[in-house]
């Protein structure tokens, strides 16, 4: 590399840096929000978000970044594999900041603010003809993004992009279809089986103890706690603050369910935030690959690890500890089949692991044909209850268990749903290749031992970043083409089994 | 104002702002590193805060601000008072970061990242000798510092500045030199009294229950928890962090002096920070007034309500309910003789309202010499042992309980120190006017009725933010010119009884 080259990318860096840093000041302002921040502090923590969102899209668009992006975008060879992506993933970022008008951002913005306040109101009131002037403002603003950021085939490929960098809408829609087919009829024959019993862990499990046992598996899963914190907040979530700290938060109900599985969950993108290169960290290609592989790794802990007999052959004698009056007389096989249970139902975030993919296309069909324009809004009730007749059997009595139940739409989230089905399929093909690397897995697991399967997937998975694109990472991390092979499998062989199918 | 100016002064208001909101994030970043920030954060905080503070120095210089103060200085007729306050007070923070250099900034926070680590060590050791090159490198930097920013008469003014705006060297030397002969004898006629007993403070107060009794004082004194929190921190301290939200933390050692009157004192602070005027947050004039201000408040609360004999008869029994086995058998007099215990000692911030000014005196007339080059560090324990000897009666056995106790000079602190003592100064004067405004104040607070004091202050200091200097402000609040008489009153009057001198 030449001697003007090497300044370049240097300053290249130092800009990428400064970046990153005023990320990580957001996602402290915004853990501390949602965790601790007193009730009235909002009045003055709006601006203070608002400027910080300026000062990053004024850095992200200065003069000065484009031209050493351009001139090193011109030099790539000479930059080596990982310049390159250095390059590609910070050049990717400042085009979409520059590409959409400050106007346009503010007016998405404002719409995100009224729109979420009027959803949770008309969410309560089951009313959606009174949120349709809003969801279509929504749409339609979200349709000039896309066309902002711009796209080969597909709008909805401009806003996929944001989450799920490089995935195609053509692709992803071929991958959902294929998992639709498969789980359909499963879903429906399971239906006709008994249901298993499950009320025993419906009530009566003190929050305390849940926090405590919460604690200790989190420590178990083999997340550092000297580089992080578990809090409560009212929507559990994750933040990979920088380098040494990544915090993640649940909440305990008086079901186990809730807290358990939520901490699993968090823990799974917890341990991946803070296994994250701490010498990339800082630079384009630092933070986690894609929302899709954050979320495989979420629902790896969750459920391949989290509802697999034998990690629980491990770990239930210690819940039946903590918790002896409910659950000693209640044994290992009732406590299986119990958190695994499957049933139809009309919330995605209740639902479990055959029946969740199926809330998910459901949704990510809908929002192609939303941004396509082949969609009014106005129809979306009709559309919305007539797929999910047909996907589940049942359809929805009101409003608010039907289309008004997620936030995402009035958040401005669109492209976002269909990475949570991503996820599920990677986490199936990340277990799978892990089993096959360590054939031993399934044995650790029955003893208690899972540092083994966090130290594949921070080898595999964790510590590449954003170096390569999902799919690319994936080849990489199991030796094969991204498929839904492992998922199929999966499902079918567990619930297979649980269900006499 | 014609168009053109109020274009200009909005401007300079935005920008402002965003300051306003930098400042903001570095009290949120460092507020989160003392009270629960994981161990191994450390690794990423640092980055960050130094990336947020290059910001601010971006912003605090800009061409296009620097534009924009040097027209409105030329029109500040045509602004108005509030509004020439406004670019007076930008105007001195945008000088002073113009004219120290980036090398010399850095050089200070790599001096003191340096000093501080073998100030500790050195503080352990009892070693001065060792922390003498350090030390010296500092004082150069700090003096250079001076001569940067510049001064008429004193290079010390430049360092005072900084933390008591606008005050001069040779004032608060006369002020101080006042104090400290008045002092000067009560200290030593108070040091032949026989020593009122103590030991019931000492020991066995459980850190929960005074976590409680903590939490229900502070809001006696008015603090709204709904714009605030207390939490623990090794080194208790209250930030402001922006409009609604205000954070002050305390710690509870087995005795109860600490917790209590440590979290009386931060209440003072916090008190005045949530009441700083809501419109004029984000704007120049919104931040507190001055260090000195700032201690008067804090100090208020500690000593002159929370050592005041009519207060304690409203709050004593409802410590003893939290007590009951360390208090129930001692009487309300011999509480409060306990806590208003004077003796000369070697530690400053466990001194006594008497003392206490003795302390900071000794330390600003060193410093003084130390910048004006009168003083060498090498000779620093011999000065301060002598001068010790004469103030107190008494010569500090090893240099961790003389000369290395403070962090400040470790830390770059030169000119902090005096603010202490007019906050001292301030108290007094701010209490007597209250007294003189609400002759009933006294009853009130036997009555356990606060607020009627909280609402004086907030009325004539808290609201003001830095509208005023220091000194116009206490005259506005008083109807007097600022002076010690008030504080002498003060301390001839309570411990004249409590000694009978």
């Amino acid at each position: 590399m030449n001697e003007a080259l090497a300044t370049r990318y240097r300053n290249f860096l130092a800009r990428a840096a400064e970046l990153s840093d005023l990320e990580s000041a957001v996602a402290l302002l915004g853990w501390d929000q949602e965790v601790l921040m007193p009730e009235k502090g909002v009045v003055g923590r709006a601006p203070l978000a608002a400027t910080l969102a300026g000062l990053q899209h004024e850095k992200l668009t200065a003069p000065a970044l484009a031209d050493d992006i351009a001139a090193l975008e011109r030099e790539t060879k000479e930059l080596g594999e990982q310049g390159a992506a250095q390059v590609r993933e910070l050049g990717r970022l400042h085009r979409r900041a520059k590409n959409v008008p400050g106007d346009l951002v503010r007016a998405v913005a404002e719409t995100t603010s009224k729109a979420t306040a009027v959803w949770q109101r008309e969410r309560a009131d089951k009313d959606f003809p009174s949120f349709v002037p809003l969801l279509e403002e929504m749409i339609r603003l979200k349709r000039s993004v896309a066309d902002a950021v711009g796209y080969k085939d597909d709008p909805y490929d401009a806003l996929l992009d944001e989450y799920e960098p490089g995935a195609k809408t053509k692709d992803v829609a071929k991958t959902l279809e294929d998992v639709r087919e498969f789980l359909v009829p499963i879903v429906k024959a399971i239906a006709e089986r008994p249901v298993p019993r499950s009320d025993f862990l419906e009530s009566g499990f003190d929050g305390a103890a849940q926090d405590k046992l919460g604690r200790e598996m989190i420590q178990a899963l083999g997340f550092d706690m000297t580089a992080g914190r578990l809090d409560v907040s009212a929507h559990p979530f994750t933040s990979g603050i920088h380098r040494g700290d990544t915090r993640l938060t649940t909440r305990y109900k008086d079901d186990l369910t809730m807290g358990l599985w939520g901490t699993l969950h968090e823990t799974g993108h917890a341990l991946y935030e803070q296994n994250l290169s701490g010498e990339l960290r800082r630079t384009p290609i630092g933070p986690a690959c894609s929302l899709g592989i954050h979320e495989s790794q979420s629902r790896l802990w969750e459920n391949l690890v989290g509802r697999n007999r034998n990690f629980w052959k491990a770990y239930y004698p210690r819940v039946q500890e903590y918790f002896p009056q409910k659950l000693s007389k209640v044994s290992l096989e009732e406590f299986y089949r119990a958190i695994n249970l499957v049933r139809p139902s009309y919330i995605r975030t209740e639902s479990d692991e055959v029946t969740y993919n199926l809330h998910i296309i459901l949704r990510f069909e809908i929002e192609r044909q939303l941004i396509s324009g082949r969609l009014a809004v106005k129809d979306l009730p009709e559309v919305w209850n007539t797929k999910f007749k047909s996907f589940f059997g049942l359809t929805p009595p009101s409003a608010d268990v039907g289309v008004l139940q997620d936030i995402h739409w009035a958040a401005g989230y669109v492209g976002y749903f269909p990475t949570y089905s991503l996820g599920n399929i990677y986490a199936s093909q990340f277990y799978a290749a892990a089993t096959r690397d360590m054939p031993q897995l399934e044995g650790d697991l029955a003893r208690g031992d899972l540092l083994g399967l966090r130290d594949w997937l921070v080898d595999k998975v964790h510590r590449w970043g954003r170096m390569y694109p999902a799919e690319e990472l994936v080849r990489r991390a199991t030796g094969g083409e991204p498929s839904t092979a492992d998922f199929k499998t999966y499902i079918r062989t567990k619930f297979g089994e649980l269900y006499s199918l």
